[in-house]
């Protein structure tokens, strides 16, 4: 099933950017789950673009219409279907280049696969905009998580060559406070470190002023996952986590907890020494991300992607036509993102939210969802 | 199936370290292909361990026994078992410090995750030992790629702080000389630079010597994949060469071509410009790794993992004793390695094998198994 | 995934009776598959009520909306999104006997699955309604298998306690008329001896004038698969076929060829002799219905499905107020069909094509779609 | 995943008739359940042949043996890899007729598939000896539904034209009551009504003489399952047991509850009543097995398979050499079964605790298996 994800809670998406809609089937969610529409428009709007010379002008409203599976705000337990219709769709701006592969791109491996009966308009179903897709379906999760006790967070960890202050890796109550702070911003360029702001998207509009784009890091929180979940070897942790992070366009690296700095440290200094908090069982470090053999150990989930800078810029590049089976030159049109860091930030929240709702589901069944109290009981 | 990789050509595995056999079933092998011992036990051995002060004293013959579904030394197109038999197990050495978590392992979270009914001799299904299985199915898979022209190989990238010279990322001619060096070494210390060997091994052995052990990176470079394999999204080649990777134990990090170091490139420098180069769509340069939107261009794929130092060291460390409840302090006995990189390498290529195997498998059915030659018709 | 069939070629569908739409994704289809909305719109209308006195007097038109994977009348080889509006919702008809339980619906067992949550309106996602996704995924399936010589066709074996002439099992020759004659007949009361017809219908009239309903008996053939397709034990064909032929509701039983007569038979009796047809080899008689040992033998499929009565009647039966908790009477309202055997007829059709199309591309990957030529020329 | 069943608690399946063993992986149990060799070895001897004129004189020990996953006894949580070894092979009674095609057999299927791959000797993979992993794998499921409170018993419906009393479907004590004495019979010829079993031996035998075989019906019920179990559509109550008879050899058909007796019966005698019996709600008949909408509704689930005769015979028959290509006479030699009914029995029920398993689990998680008194506290 090649668009779809998880076996317990499952999450298959469809849709074009220039196609009537795109959209989503999640599958495995209990019945009489809490559909808040505020939350889901909040997430949506993370990931909207705003035409403020960071983000793509192509700006639209993302309204999410649900077709199934959802009465009176509450999930029935049958499959929710939802799209977000396409409004703002300009295809002639591509039709003139068709030829040309956009270097960067899915053009060239689109046409390998698909033999040339691929929806080339707006990329197609390669394009950013199938995103919305995984937010909206991964939100409808994060919410469940949410109310049983687990917050998933992302912020920019570094972009345009600007660092934001890294999640406390071995404080976790000062992890907790991080993240409770950017729970509370409204907006959607998340930092922890305010003053690298401005900055920073200065840094993000010069390189999209001189018809570039950048790349950077995002770095993500999971709190309140309880010891066990997850297996060793297939259905790690981190085997769940990454299959969902390389998903998300442009995500061409991931590490969990100290990641490659572990190549270089020696055993006696990645190791988590176990203490006991009461009766509960902590480590004084967390180097290795909460996780042991694959397997949660109750302390935080931190990973940090790196995302790669927006294929399309405006400089003019080498490239080919395929059809004319010659070198050439490609100046791009349309209406693109010098960066998608900021915007990528929700998505990465969201297929991580579908990532651990599946293992949360592998283990507990339904329960999780049902009855969060029980849940907890349970746990800790 | 929280033991089972792959959806069409799929790898279970099973085994505990010190119970009677580590191994796997692999299903979907088309019928008739070549099981050649040789290579098997050339695969085998490069996963040995040594006793040479590099790798744990853990000596075995790691002899593979098949069951099922190979008769005359071809597949027969069902179901493949394969066994191997634990035989130099001492379980007595981890009995007197059985109640206090191992930092970095696995204790605490089999416990949690299994209520203390995990098979806990020598690690049991955590063990490292576990990877034979998967390297016995994973070159099964392996020696079929190399039929089909697709060929795999693993260098350390670097271990205890010291690099070997990279992958000719950019330069596929020059790559595919490496990765001819590599297949022509018969022995199982990978890498493209012989000067750093010695420096290396006295590195690991020093830290060893100091009840010590040190990380590493492995990079893994797969030649010949053609274009069009993969999906967009969730089973896009990095989605699943990462899934395979992070179950590897001690993998916390991996990034393809570029990789983190996209995080401060621009646009213009991260995009591969495409040429003609004869009636072949190349790319200029790969920082691509020769993956757009998440399907192969028939560039080179070249990844690098991040592999924890060994948890198991002989210094004293904090902990926990999980039955009494109280903090403690832990010396390790029993038979460690002071580095795992060297001998992961070939789990690593293995592992790379069986999720390449399940894409073509996925695109191809069995074809691609049965008639190399027709298969390559097709996509050349 | 509680809503999707399939793993190399999948439908998942969603949607309730009065809910905006049902609707299904289909995924795995290779792009450039010609989509014949003729084809499609013909099969939708062979499921549709026509309010005859046969079935329910809800009628919609069934208009079928791609939402993503279709552009210019061809797959775009990712997945397609379909949906079909409701339209003719009358959910009041249902709200007065809301507490009491309708025997023989999922009126309970919905209850005791989603603790009332379910949408309950018309049946919810248990309408039959449903079907119609199926349908609608099923028919772009089974065209494409159509271009690659294969066939399937149903017929209403029996219905109203009077039989149809049942499929020529042991006549190849004979069967391919009966095929073809189904096949030519635009109407969508599927009989192979026309002189049944009007007999048959006065019977369902008669039983609905009552306020009752009938069952009866589909018997389907699946003509040109060839042989070697399907997988011994648990993906059998008649695996395969059986799970989905149960996801129609309504159907209680399945058999193939001789079916429970093989429970009087002698050995010597069910067995199929073999024979040459000249440089084919084929089976004297089919008792088995074209499969041995779960595999095709290139012999027609031929199985028949047991179909309950509608449990929607007007008669006043026993049942239970389910929130007062005690014994009640029930006089159903709504609209109903006094018998669904002729609609279901194009659903049991359209099922056996995913669960063929399934096994295919499992064989073949998505050869058999791209190219039917060279895949025939394999086969033959 | 071709020998795979089920995705939350799954068996994986190998072996060949005259190889090293017949084994399995099960998948998916909780940690901590114990493992009664007694009660797995009662299970393996019901299956097995005694060669008393009823079965094959190939009698065989059939010891299960654990390769990992089970420990002291009890379930680790991990992956348990069985086997059961081949003693009595003797594949020198096959050679002679190799190229002759055995009618009723897989032998032209197998060819067709594996292209002349295939392990032959004894039926290879085809043989029905590889049921004896799904008894073994089966049989722990079966042990951990019984522990939960869920009782599954199967009998000779019917053999060689001689009826068994039926289960009492609309009578649950009286269907309690014949469970139990089916329970409690040590022995392996399950018959309600022991006054038909002289008769039916005498029939077996006598088929047996004249060197042919005999067929007949598998009659199975669920206790105790409770409501709200299984999908509707594609993975209802009826589409995984079904999915699952039909991967032992010989069934060619399922009916539940009136099954095909449906087809000629009215919506008021189909329908089951609800009644109140106490504060529980039950139905006054069960012409539905319990399961409406493909979900359990508490009471019991009894389905009835078709089994064929056993297609080796001693009888001379048609058929073709496929070498020679030319048709030919076949006399087969070899050790057979007159019937496999009485010993598929526990195939059956083995096989529906599997599917049982799955499905409990894709609701409950583990709960259900580590915790039996507060699953049944939730459900009932």
């Amino acid at each position: 099933m090649k668009n779809t994800f998880g076996s317990d809670l499952s999450l298959t998406i469809f849709g074009e950017s220039h196609g009537r809609a795109v959209g989503a089937v999640l599958d495995g969610m209990a019945a009489g789950v809490p559909v808040e529409e505020a939350f889901l428009a909040a997430c949506m709007d993370k990931r909207r673009a705003r035409g403020d010379g960071l983000s793509t002008p192509r700006v639209e409203g993302d309204a999410v219409q649900f077709l199934s599976g959802v009465v009176n705000s509450r999930t029935t337990g049958t499959a929710i279907a939802l799209m977000i219709e396409n409004q703002n769709t300009r295809s002639g701006d591509y039709a003139k280049t068709a030829d040309l592969l956009r270097p960067g791109h899915a053009d060239y491996t689109a046409y390998a696969k698909y033999h040339g009966y691929q929806d080339a308009r707006g990329g197609g179903h390669f394009s950013g905009r199938v995103t919305a897709a995984l937010v909206a379906g991964g939100a409808l999760v994060l919410r469940a998580l949410n109310r049983a006790g687990i917050e998933i967070v992302t912020h920019i960890g570094r972009c345009a060559g600007i660092s934001d202050a890294p999640f406390a890796l071995d404080d976790p109550a000062a992890l907790a406070a991080q993240a409770e702070a950017l729970l509370n911003k409204s907006e959607d360029f998340a930092l922890l470190d305010g003053s690298v702001e401005e900055p920073m998207k200065a840094a993000i509009r010069a390189a999209g002023a001189e018809g570039d784009s950048v790349g950077g890091v995002l770095e993500t929180a999971i709190l309140g996952l309880p010891a066990g979940v997850g297996e060793p070897y297939f259905d790690s942790v981190e085997s769940k986590l990454s299959h969902l992070a390389f998903s998300i366009p442009a995500v061409k690296g991931i590490e969990f907890g100290s990641g490659f700095g572990f190549a270089d440290q020696k055993g006696s200094e990645a190791n988590d020494a176990f203490r006991m908090q009461g009766e509960r069982i902590v480590t004084a470090t967390n180097h290795n991300a909460g996780l042991n053999g694959g397997i949660s150990n109750g302390m935080p989930v931190v990973f940090r992607t790196a995302v790669k800078p927006t294929p399309s810029i405006y400089k003019t590049q080498d490239t080919v036509d395929y059809i004319a089976k010659k070198d050439a030159e490609l100046s791009i049109q349309g209406r693109h993102d010098p960066c998608i860091v900021p915007r990528a930030a929700i998505v990465q929240t969201c297929a991580a939210a579908l990532a651990v709702g599946d293992l949360l589901t592998a283990k507990y069944g339904m329960a999780w969802m049902e009855d969060p109290t029980g849940y907890r009981k349970e746990v800790l």
